[in-house]
């Protein structure tokens, strides 16, 4: 398939059939990217329903299953992704493109590039969407419209792989931006990584006696608690050194806060609070992801 | 007026038509509150805005044109609400009720009482409804329905007054609960001003190379740090103490996910990210205000 061709597929393979799996599935669906979709889960409840809500073709729990799509897209969590990869990879035909959604991208990359066969490509993928609410019953087609993915280009990335899966996620709707692994994971550490560990640790301070007094402040601001705690253990994990930087810029921007509100100073508060303000009209201002 | 009957005034003023402000107006002309508003703003835009909006019937300038109503609801910066109330107090007739909506009690409600002149009334007040978006244009009748108001208790607060403050707010659609200034400014500390900050200290450590790479989750989490800076700049110093020992509790949790990362300890990063989790579900299920 050429790279300036629309993308059509015979068979799309998804692996892990949560959020982010059925939305791949439901906008290849939508944009009659593929024939036929097969979804691969451990969870009988998400084949099931992936199933009845007409997301796949076909669900089954065996991975080998996948080996006979054109496209694979790896949605488990981001310590499977790498080991599920390598264990698939030997039983796909020449050409076959893999693919993941992981949050993370330098140990997967890594981890892949290290043992896979020759004939198959990876390409490490993460688009910039989804909701603290989880499986298939919450998927959508236009999760990905207008939104960005990152893709990852290493010294081993194929050109015309990382082409098809650029023609992949722009069929989906998505925009499309190629970086490293590593830049990828300094950069998600920051706008990713952190707001959920911020998140966290706001709404597990709160005691049961000031529930009835928070507000859509509280709740906003700590929405991202809601995600799975597993799933972003093993983010935060596989992004230690990264996200330890990230939680350094912020403790030390708390700290400013802190010396602010010790001393009264109305200046610096004031300062402070005018720079968090100023960067979110700048972002509003048409440079962030909606 | 019995504490029983529906409140039925015929002059309710609004010092300060902002978005809180212009909101009280909105919701107290849609539930038959009183038979007319007059607004008191030194700002020409939204003096013109809330007429035109017929969110008041008078704006006027004068803080003394709010003398002849029986209700005046304070909506102005937490720094100059007990300065206002004071300067209004002698020119009201016996009976009057002043009340405010200012995100801080403590400080207003002392300076008020230590000068109040006898038969005026003042019960400070403190609606859990907002939005980072100020002014007239974005006022709603609905705004406090079913969320909750907070009104003060001191030694020195007339009972009969508070009822009445009380029936006000019942009959803007709020639930009211009521609490000393000092609980009142310790619970909002965690619950609304040191979210304020978070938000603050995340959105201002955003670098604009990566504005492109941040999505929904940056942005409601830093949602609050769109809020008005020289008004929460007012808000923190004025609840300092309580603020600066939220902040405390802040810091230390976010230090425990720093020793967990830095220390690849799986459990206690899992632990912490449940325990944000549980209590966001335990909100969730029916005591968090909407």
């Amino acid at each position: 398939m050429g790279p300036d061709l629309p993308i059509q597929l015979d068979q799309l393979a998804i692996v892990g059939t949560g959020l982010l799996g059925s939305s791949v599935a439901r906008a290849a669906r939508a944009r009659g990217v593929t024939r036929r979709i097969v979804g691969i889960d451990r969870s009988a409840v998400h084949r099931d329903r992936a199933l009845r809500l007409g997301i796949v073709d076909e669900a089954s729990t065996e991975l080998s299953h996948a080996a006979t799509a054109e496209v694979v897209v790896f949605c488990t969590p981001v310590d499977v992704i790498a080991a599920q990869v390598l264990a698939l990879a030997p039983a796909c035909g020449a050409g076959t493109l893999l693919t993941d959604v992981g949050s993370t991208k330098g140990e997967i990359v890594a981890a892949v590039e290290s043992a896979l066969p020759t004939g198959v490509c990876f390409v490490g993928g993460h688009p910039l969407a989804g909701s603290e609410k989880g499986g298939p019953d919450h998927a959508g087609a236009h999760l990905f419209e207008g939104r960005l993915t990152i893709l990852t280009r290493t010294a081993r990335t194929d050109p015309v792989a990382l082409e098809r899966a650029t023609a992949f996620w722009q069929a989906l709707g998505a925009r499309v931006r190629v970086m490293t692994p590593d830049e990828h994971d300094r950069a998600l550490a920051v706008t990713s990584h952190l707001p959920h560990l911020a998140a966290a640790a706001l709404a597990g301070l709160l005691p049961p006696e000031l529930y009835e007094l928070t507000a859509t402040g509280f709740r906003d601001t700590t929405r991202l608690a809601e995600s799975d705690p597993p799933l972003w253990s093993a983010i935060c994990r596989q992004n230690r050194p990264a996200l330890l930087q990230a939680l350094e810029l912020f403790l030390g921007r708390l700290e400013n806060f802190r010396n602010a509100l010790a001393t009264d100073d109305a200046e610096a508060l004031l300062a402070l609070l005018a720079q968090g303000k100023k960067i979110k009209q700048d972002l509003a201002g048409g440079n962030e992801e909606r």
